[in-house]
């Protein structure tokens, strides 16, 4: 016989997945020892759990570009921070204490990030810049979060 | 007859949509009340209308996961400032000032919210904490946008 | 003859392409001349080129909105900074120095860029608020991305 119609209209296609892969925490232990990863276990955000409260390290598990933040109150004495990536210092952050005058200091930056890949805060060098203070109503900080997935994850 | 061709090839998907929620708003009005939001009513961005100015909240209009920061000038007095979360205080941020010795604070986080969830920044207890200032060519800024909806949105 | 059968379902549609576009960058030489724009030579994020090292500044390829954030740090004389977007000063940062007291001051705004404008940070004034500092071991920091493309580039 003659061909048919054509058929119907094929389905809509799916929205692109969201890649998500987030983590946002709080220190609960002041003056955090040196060259030892930062141990933040205050936790606001870690839905996909990259973020290891044993240990104070982000793990990478989606390829992309990354974003990370941080904000310290400095109190009792000079802090010198640096957020790592594979064991390497990428960014530092120095604020001196004086009496009567806790300070804040904050930090970001975007990194590209391959999995396996861990980011974490540290105090830097072996003096005694550790002065990073938190307590019930002050907090220390640390955040990040993936802003674009590799192009070859979809 | 017998059947017929294969019908088109359905057309293409559409691409995801983009949820938007954001705003980016200063403070016009410096050494706000406290126990009641900060309203900031000079407006960088605010174009979903999410964040009203009236009451200084911003109201989550899309269940998902948000980032907010804030960076606040100290000047004259102390600063201790919280983010509230539903009349619940989740973040601290203080500072201690000096004279002669401006400086600035700021903290973010990374929040998950439902319809409905309120966000604001509140100066933080009875005291004067409430430095927080701003003119001209002074900011003390509020800022929040969506990073990742819910995925039932889709 | 009779119709033919319905057709096969249409392919499923391509998952929304991921627009892109962001820096990361540091200072590397110190005390920056006012009324220009500040030149940020260390690249920690640049692969879509829209951050010129050679001028200091972030051409918009793809209009939509855009988060930046810079954290400065404030050694041997006071800062102020403005975040300038198409020769005109949006937001301001000021953080005055006291001896023996390294601060941090920091800022972040959500803007809407269209196609070729400009956005960079710049000292403010005529006066010798120029003291954002940088050495090997001391950052400071100017970001942006690309939050959400407009409607219409999809
Ligand atoms: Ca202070
Ligand atoms: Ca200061
Ligand atoms: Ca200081």
């Amino acid at each position: 016989g003659f061909p048919g119609y054509p058929g119907q209209k094929g389905e809509k296609g799916e929205g692109a997945f969201v890649y998500r892969s987030a983590f946002s925490v709080g220190l609960t232990e002041r003056a955090p020892h040196p060259n030892v990863p930062i141990r933040f276990s205050k936790i606001f955000y870690n839905e996909q759990s990259h973020y290891d409260a044993s240990t104070g390290k982000f793990l990478c598990n989606i390829p992309g570009t990354y974003y990370f933040a941080y904000h310290l109150t400095v109190y009792l004495s000079d802090v010198k921070v640096s957020l790592y990536k594979k064991d390497k210092a990428v960014i530092f952050t120095y604020d001196q204490f004086q009496k009567n005058n806790v300070d804040q200091a904050s930090g970001s930056v975007l990194l590209h990030l391959s999995a396996g890949d861990e980011v974490w805060l540290q105090v830097y060098g072996e003096g005694d810049n550790n002065g990073v203070y938190a307590d019930n109503i002050n907090d220390s900080t640390f955040m990040g979060f993936l802003l674009y997935p590799d192009p070859d994850v979809h």
